[in-house]
């Protein structure tokens, strides 16, 4: 079963105290649809512009992406430029270019009208409702989101929120959406908005898996060396969605086991800069990680 | 088997966002030897003020908790005042009395001198030496410590290193002590020290755990209220102990359900001020909530 993404494909110009990169392949959609593509088939829509290097179009191709989605536009493709703390849970934003993502409404291709595992990245609410629109049958939809939205489209988001069943959102997004500083009690009220699961994003933390009948925890996978964090959250819902697709088990224990394979993508992610690490990476080394995962964390056998 | 316990036992007032509380038992020996004391029997070494009320003493022999260590001088129990922060990881000392403290030198009762299980509580690593010179025969020794002795008793602090077989500290501990940031690699540095396995608490976030062959990661309890952090990590090492020296389990497999049997009890204590929650627990109320802690991190059944 395929899925779907709309989200940013970027440049990203990142600063970590480990180094820095300039203009490298970033954006929701691309971590997104990098960490799924190791598990089914992932199709974007989203727009680029006319400077975007076919360098990375080949690298989707090569790893099976579906471009059909993705419109090129004249002008500048959208460029993030930031810059990491020595915690590298703090960043700051230094630079941000919409370019042609500014007045951008998605369109989807007909081949694409049919997907049934819909993830909307971070990008504005009334862009994901458009989305949501065009789309005839659904089986799982998810969407991330981000402080600017809350703060500045509460109105179009909570209609997102009434339609879609997952929501992806770090501590302080779910925060800032309920209001709660208790993390428990901030996705209890997230719930009562319409998603019938909440995920909690901690980073180096790990995550937190909420629904009105059950809570699942699971802490990060422990890493000597985190290069850079950018896209750990992307490529964490891609590997998930990946996974649900691929197994077919939206039950919940196919999705605690899909939030573990997309821990697992996202801590590969952050080992090297960009998607550097994900190029490189095959189906095999996600399943051993997995298997330490699991050893990782167990302790009943 | 029983266990040995030598720590604080004082008076702490407490700020937190949700109340305050004045006067009331705290100390490392205190919340270790109650959260222990649900497992196995406890002997506490330490010393108290003649202004210690008779309530407490109860309350200790009520748990079975083994007083004759216990020592009463002339002068004031030591008292500690403390405000929490609306982020309850962050805390500030107001007030801090050693009184009695001050000086005490542990002497250990001929009875407890076969002790197997030892844990050094937060104390002056001269203290935890002293203790560690009159006991005959060791199973397990742990020791816990704090930022004060790391930065001026590192001397004494590494002696105690090399010869216990477990650290138990927090994250930022770890950190300067190691003098490394990233956590997996300031445990790798704190295990060349000496100890044969460092437990990393980080509060709401969990516990790390790591050894030459292995590391094991859980989560925290999720909780709709903390009330009170005052005494997590000490009450997380008396559940630990505790479980440890009543399944005589020292392999790998019993100390990683020790350690979940540890975050339990952490969990209770933190939902009332002091001791309050773990006074009015049973052991039925503990193994009801580690169910729930499977249930909570399960991802294979």
């Amino acid at each position: 079963m395929s899925i779907l993404v709309v989200g940013t494909v970027a440049f990203d110009s990142i600063e970590t105290p480990s180094g820095s990169a300039e203009r490298i392949l970033g954006g929701s959609a691309s971590y997104f649809a990098m960490g799924a593509s190791f598990f089914a088939p992932v199709r974007i829509v989203g727009v680029i512009g006319r400077d975007f290097p076919d360098e990375y179009i080949d690298l989707f191709r090569r790893r099976g992406i579906d471009l059909e989605g993705l419109k090129r536009e004249s002008g500048d493709t959208f460029h993030w430029r930031g810059r990491y703390h020595e915690d590298l849970n703090v960043r700051d934003t230094i630079e941000l270019h919409l370019n042609v993502l500014s007045g951008f409404v998605p369109e989807l291709p007909e081949s694409y009208r049919d997907a049934e595992y819909v993830f909307l990245g971070n990008i504005d609410p009334e862009m994901q409702l458009e989305v949501l629109r065009q789309i005839r049958c659904l089986r799982l939809v998810a969407c991330d989101t981000m402080d600017h939205w809350i703060n500045n489209s509460l109105e179009a988001l909570r209609r997102v929120l009434g339609k879609i069943e997952m929501l992806v959102v770090n501590d302080s997004e779910a925060r800032l959406l309920s209001g709660e500083s208790n993390i428990v009690r901030a996705a209890r009220a997230i719930l009562k908005m319409g998603p019938k699961t909440v995920l909690i994003k901690r980073g180096e933390y790990g995550v937190l898996q909420f629904s009105d009948s059950s809570i699942f925890a699971v802490p990060a996978y422990p890493l000597e060396e985190v290069f850079d964090p950018t896209g750990a959250g992307d490529s964490f819902a891609g590997g998930l969605f990946g996974h649900l697709a691929r197994s077919g088990d939206p039950a919940e224990r196919g999705l605690r086991r899909a939030i573990v394979y997309g821990s697992v993508v996202a801590s590969f992610t952050v080992e090297d800069f960009g998607v550097e690490r994900l190029k490189a990476l095959s189906i095999e080394d996600i399943e051993e990680r997995y298997r330490r995962f699991v050893a990782l964390t167990d302790f009943q056998t």
